[in-house]
């Protein structure tokens, strides 16, 4: 006879499941963005719908929660990561249940809608189409953060949070952010300052062939570490990392004029795609051994982008291939020129064009705009002024429209309040876990030079990528780095970078 | 109050989501032949297992069945079409309940492993490992062939044969074969004789440029109507047509020293593509606005590749297009040449490889020894010898090894008994509604040499594609047609063709 399975392992051959269907779903997803003829979107949604229903009734279903109970009453069998496993199922289910089966599916329709509303009126500048939709969306956000805020003794906002960013609160940013808020206007205007006594620099001269580009982007990745036998790299217009652990879909794009943008957005991707290939191959379909989080992924993006390809290090490796790759020669080719465009700083209107310097002044708006928004304080109606005048205080620039304003991001038609501020974390954490593998690996500067990653990568791997969801954010930072998440490393970075 | 919803469409409902689940397999299974890197393959066979219990679990389950029954006895306020609907509803749920589920996933286990060992068997030639999982799977095979044919009250062979080609009995096949088989040896001699009389093809000279290749794919299949904001064009090892009907997945390979197979197999996929693009608008998400059966679906490959694209007719159309892209010149590229490569006739070890006169004797020998090894008349360790016994008989020549034996195809390893004779009738077909599609359009040969396709492609439309599963194979044939299926047309064609 074959030994009884404890409720613990039901549990993981449910969530194994669960695992299968949702990584479907996200090659789903990465094939409507890079592959998909755009006749295929009906019957695109429907298959996404289909699974996101079927993996909800799964979740759901009572048995799970009976199993949950169970295993929680046995936790004494289980090793630490059967323990952290049964942890972030229960944050899982927690999320699933905490709101009624009915609001989901009136919230998923909702979202789906503005979004496509959304996609129109940013193109028109047509916030007035918007407004009712982005209501609608607002108001059952309200409605879920309630849900959950009930359910999980947080406060509504926290409670949204929770679910990108797992353990963060409002109490942990308000500080962290006071803290740039504080630090960033002077730093600009002295940087900005600094950058005009020795002017803008020269564009190379394209046109960049296209396959060069993607060849260049190739071999980078496989310095960097990217194994390709477990993904690919493909185009979309909105770059962004997909699939699944063993199979990391990347894309990115290619503008025939510039090839600097598409170059560091795909070092930015392969950041992501080098955390999901380095989760713990253990725990491949288990909640376990998914990534940590939203700030820790983004973290290790923006170590690659920004702390890592687009320092003067990296371009001692770099450019010189840069240059044969085009037959670079010339001014624009030299490496401080090609430094101070890799290191520009320029206030702007579109978020995910901004510099580092800029880029959390565009998010804290974010956040102050959403808390708002969330609490009721801010009527979606006055959203356009409110944004226009957050700009001007934060950038001193004002958009002239809603298109280079408060239409330009995804986020709110889509029902995601609480995710911006997992952008500025990030950079934090990015900064200050390289600033740890920089000390811990005393060599690092040498080996980026010569194009040698693999122990920086070995070290992202032990210290952050491997760790998958065992510990929290918090833990990881801590043990990684020696502290909890601060602006210091973040601030210093930025300086030393900068002026 | 909203009206109570019916039985019927609460079934619509549910085989509207099993249709965007098995949807989804669907494109996961394109992705897997034509992007997923090697590394992928475990984590892909985990979603596609998901996928398919999950479809299992929700059509076998008791509610289903309810429905069925309580919708059969209220088809007054149906219509034609949800009538046919019901049916087909009904002919699914049969396959899936007959068999216990047990043997069900004991069956797809034991074809799994047993596909992964045929895989190095064949590249091995080594018949003595793949013997007991093919064992196996023929013993399981007959166990599922006997809990349908106890179900459906039909022979175990023809209970297995219904699932590919719904409504199709061995009582129409053998009539049909038998008398391809007194007609083909001869004409065969007669062929191979006349071919002698002015040599074989002269082949052009390479290296043909891969993109040159598939642009000239996408020249053609443009013409012929294929819809490209509804599909598209990639690569694969063994070409196929996958996807959804608004989103269909054909695959094409390139040899950079022959195009004229991957120009024809493109075609051939065009024609499978352009029926799937052809089906019901309006039926998209229920099983009667699917695909007929597999002998019609290759009846539309075949029609554009065999009656169309490899004709005289087509070749005034496409042989300049073909010169100018390839900028081909000299005797090899005479009209002549071309068409003699194009029919050209060759007893040859490997199905896939064969020409249309040829073909059918490879599926009748398959078609043989698969009813055998059903029956148990041939065991599994027989088969090597049976297959040579045969292929000495039907063509003449004697595989050298099993891997241009009986290693050569993957069906029987995937457990697919009853799938071969669809070839052939596919091919029968093909020939009897392209005869009725040219009596019907008396211009047909002048707008083929001019390269207007669309009048074919409506009446195929009309006559086939727009049909769905609303009627039989045996009813569409015959009103496209005017007469069942027989070999008449087929042998008529063979005989216009090659003497």
């Amino acid at each position: 006879m074959p030994e009884p399975i404890t409720a613990y392992q039901q549990l993981e051959q449910k969530f194994a499941r669960l695992s299968a269907l949702s990584g479907a779903a996200a090659m789903l997803h990465w094939d409507s963005a890079a592959m998909m003829p755009t006749g295929g979107a009906d019957a695109r949604a429907e298959q996404l719908a289909a699974l996101s229903l079927v993996s909800h009734e799964t979740l759901t279903r009572p048995e799970i929660a009976d199993l949950l109970t169970e295993a929680e009453d046995a936790t004494a069998s289980l090793d630490e990561w059967q323990r952290s496993n049964l942890r972030e199922m229960r944050h899982r289910w927690r999320h699933a249940t905490a709101v009624d089966p009915d609001l989901v599916e009136a919230h998923s329709r909702s979202t789906s809608r503005c979004e496509m509303v959304w996609r129109t009126a940013r193109l028109d500048n047509d916030f007035a189409t918007l407004r009712p939709h982005l209501e609608e969306v607002v108001l059952l956000t309200q409605r879920i953060a309630a849900a959950k805020s009930a359910a999980f003794d947080l406060s509504p906002y926290d409670a949204l949070l929770d679910e990108y960013e797992p353990g963060c609160r409002q109490a942990m940013i308000d500080p962290l952010f006071a803290d740039l808020e504080g630090f960033l206007p002077d730093f600009l205007a002295a940087v900005l300052d600094r950058q005009k006594s020795y002017g803008m620099g020269l564009r190379p001269d394209g046109p960049f062939d296209e396959a060069v580009q993607r060849s260049l982007g190739l071999e980078f990745m496989t310095a960097l570490g990217f194994n390709f036998d477990h993904g690919r790299l493909d185009i979309s217009h909105h770059p962004f990392t997909g699939g699944v652990p063993d199979d990391v879909r990347l894309t990115t794009r290619y503008e025939a004029d510039d090839f600097t943008q598409s170059l560091m957005g795909t070092l930015h991707e392969t950041g992501h795609a080098l955390y999901e290939q380095g989760l713990p191959k253990a725990w491949r379909s288990q909640p376990v051994g998914l990534a940590r989080g939203m700030a820790l992924h983004e973290s290790q993006s923006l170590l690659i982008e920004m702390q890592l390809s687009r320092s003067a290090d990296f371009m001692v490796y770099a450019l010189p291939r840069i240059r044969a790759a085009f037959n670079g020669s010339g001014p624009a080719w030299e490496m401080d020129n090609i430094l101070r465009l890799y290191q520009q700083v320029a206030p702007g209107f579109i978020r995910v064009d901004a510099d580092e310097v800029t880029y959390p002044l565009h998010v804290i708006l974010r956040y102050q705009l959403e808390t708002a928004l969330l609490s009721g304080d801010l009527p979606v109606a006055d959203l356009p002024a409110a944004w226009n005048n957050g700009m001007r205080k934060a950038l001193g620039i004002t958009p002239p429209n809603d298109r280079l304003g408060c239409l330009q991001d995804i986020h709110w038609p889509g029902g995601a309040i609480g995710y911006f501020p997992t952008y500025t974390l990030g950079a934090m954490a990015a900064a200050q876990i390289f600033q740890a593998a920089k000390e811990t690996i005393p060599a690092l500067k040498a080996q980026v030079q010569k194009g040698e990653f693999a122990p920086l990568l070995q070290w992202l791997r032990d210290n952050v990528h491997a760790l998958g969801s065992s510990r929290s954010t918090d833990d990881i930072l801590k043990s990684a780095t020696g502290a909890p998440l601060t602006a210091a490393a973040f601030k210093a970075h930025l300086q030393e970078r900068y002026l």
